[in-house]
């Protein structure tokens, strides 16, 4: 028998987060904390795209159908993530470092999935928003699916 | 004439990004960083699933179904990001601190983008994978996708 293995793959990035413990039954600690950082990452390109999006309804970004079009078609795309990976149990404010997610996250998971649907739903009806006033026809809408999950299912600050 | 205007929306994400400045003929500075951050943002995310998916490929986290296809759909829904938003003009390495974007990504943007489709479909592969091994099995063309595109369009470390 020859060691003709090699490595899957080599992860080359640099800031590649690799869990290496158990999910499921019992996950780790360091598995529940790369959930949680995953999920930051995750909010983080919502505020950004969200940020786009308000930017161009106030003026302070100038109109561009194709930016609009990208950045609610990325919203939704964020919004419809899967939660297995993302939502570990065991990952709730106060178990991890830095989580500011409610009990409630996993007690009514088709509520919190719901909210993330209302999202999605808000996002896309503004691609094809053809004038900046259009877009800021649908940030009512979708800052208040943000809103609207936070005050449900999100902690306090840290 | 009353004033009942309200804001757009209220951004209750603690860690917002709000990109103030130009898009498009010429984006600001500001754009362009935050432009950068939600790509490091994108890549963490694909960083922590593709570490969820190495892991239980070699036998670290447990084989768990849904969470193998939620690692898979995220990766493809990950590597279908609109770019307009995500990799504007002027966000290239020595443009912006931390972009580590070549000047061949805004020349050969099909190029670019082809290798986000080939991460996609070895992300896809996997969905249904119903056993570690078969998770194996698919880790080297989602690794290749990785290494392909860094090597064509990612400078150095910065």
């Amino acid at each position: 028998m020859t060691l003709t293995s090699k490595p899957f793959f080599v992860i080359t990035l640099s800031t590649a987060l690799v869990a290496t413990a158990v999910f499921a039954d019992g996950h780790s600690d360091k598995a529940a904390a790369d959930a949680v950082k995953a999920r930051q990452a995750q909010m983080q390109m919502v505020g950004y795209h969200t940020g786009v999006l308000g930017g161009i309804a106030k003026g302070g970004i100038p109109y561009d159908s194709a930016i609009v079009d990208a950045a609610a078609k990325n919203l939704a795309s964020l919004a419809k993530m899967e939660h297995a990976t993302l939502w570990l149990e065991g990952s709730e404010q106060g178990a991890v470092d830095g989580s500011r997610g409610k009990a409630e996250i996993w007690s009514d998971a088709a509520g919190f999935k719901a909210k993330f649907g209302d999202m999605e739903a808000a996002a896309l009806a503004m691609v094809g928003a053809a004038d900046a006033a259009a877009v800021g026809a649908g940030m009512g809408a979708l800052g208040g699916s943000c809103k609207a999950c936070h005050e449900t299912y999100r902690g306090p600050k840290n």
